[in-house]
């Protein structure tokens, strides 16, 4: 069994009509494992829908709290692109997580909007977290970093090794 | 880099308006790598634009061929569901690919039409091809499986593990 | 109030992932009304999810019973393409009908399969239904067309005037 | 012939997935014309490129200068739905534009996005500047208003019949 923890972040984000603004209408992760037609068995929890720069240290303890007492070992969290490794390095220092295989993803741009590289990123986490050892991983662009290696280029709109 | 080796199926197909049927119109795989905003250096070929009913013995020499003289060792391979397995245990007896990293996958639904599991699978193949041990596998709907442990379910539209 | 005849056709028409046809899952017609924010009181009836090369006599004498019984005087009917001038002759032959306005349209590709122009079609024959004089009317492509002068070019794909 | 006057609002938005925000990337109409399969010679004029919160008094005479120069007699304006109604009263009151028939349309959701009523207000504007009479219309959800008669009911998201 995989444990999927929701927080939110671009991948969660749809236009609204009326305002004219992004905003969170409620978890598209069940959406996507459908198209996607996944036939493992998946539990799925959502904590947050928070764009990641406004997540808190508070948010962060729910989410290492959420990873510590889920039954399964192998957990993708989707997040926030902008702060996925201030995140991925809370739970790196969590001694409870250390014998569970962590992977964070997200998206560049919104699932419901099209076009989306979420539905990508989400297949790909769902593979790495099965085949990965224990640790904490981000999974964006169709490559596995390791959590203390990478950072995003914000003007670049990607991942990128960290030295 | 990661070879993608490109032979036709569901995935590659498009609804044409004028005869009304599913037709190959050209591979929409390097549209799908930029939409999952691939960063990785991937060397593209494609070899056939075919429904995998249609595929002949002398096309599954010709898909073991290119795999054989790619230079990558990683290999992903588009490919129609139908006789994806038989295809797979063609590539796993021939010896010049035994140090290589087979993984064949596709699509339930033409990623052109919209709402297509062709993105998740790409994204799934694309990671699992980098962490899986050399040999053949398939991966489809978010699970790795050998080639040999696999079949089709027709009537169920999904890949089960086969004893 | 306008009144929908919904009679199947291209545009009703989705991909069947199982079979890998193209199949009718139920009309999307009033998925569309909500995607075209329809403010309108419209009155839908489904009469038949038929290709329309497969319509019968006895299916045209359905739709102009409908269409004569209907309460509303405007009338839009989604229909295949490829009879929809045999259908419009049969509508415009009836004299129950001769104080109506009755638009005809349909698709090209269709709704569900994404880049349709259902929506567009829709949109333009809707409109045109409350603004045309009575009469029998092929509306596709953003122009519309009096039956009696009009034919599809099956080669290109598209109506043409006819002499 | 056929002009389509363009100014920007919601319809021609898109997501930027770099900076996260809704941007204006160039027009997206001839996109939609080619989806709607549009045979119509259409004379296309890109004006601006703004929110209709944006618009100036100059942006409004710009694009009332541009109706009055446009060869076309029947002319669709794509334009931010906020201030739409003001833009119209600018056109009505332009004596040059007497003899033109003005149709104004725009979107809720732009059609880069997906699930937009972009193509359908778009149909339906197309079809209405051909058959209506002469004057300065407003086209949107389905229905045709004369600009005198309608505002935007911005909590309901909707345009509704004024007093």
């Amino acid at each position: 069994m995989i444990g999927l923890i929701i927080t939110g972040g671009t991948l969660d984000k749809d236009y609204d009509a009326v305002s004219g603004e992004l905003v969170f209408p409620g978890t598209c992760v069940p959406d996507m494992l459908q198209q996607g037609r996944v036939s493992h068995p998946v539990q799925l929890q959502v904590i947050l829908q928070k764009d990641s720069l406004e997540l808190t240290d508070m948010d962060r303890q729910r989410i290492a709290d959420a990873c510590a007492k889920h039954p399964a070992r192998q957990l993708v969290i989707t997040h926030g692109t902008d702060t996925m490794v201030e995140t991925a390095r809370v739970l790196a220092q969590d001694v409870r997580l250390h014998d569970k295989t962590l992977v964070l993803t997200g998206a560049m741009r919104p699932f419901r909007l099209g076009k989306s590289d979420a539905l990508f990123n989400l297949g790909a986490a769902l593979m790495a977290v099965q085949l990965a050892t224990p640790g904490v991983w981000i999974s964006m662009q169709g490559e596995l970093f390791p959590w203390h290696g990478v950072r995003k280029d914000r003007t670049a709109g990607r991942f990128v090794a960290a030295s």
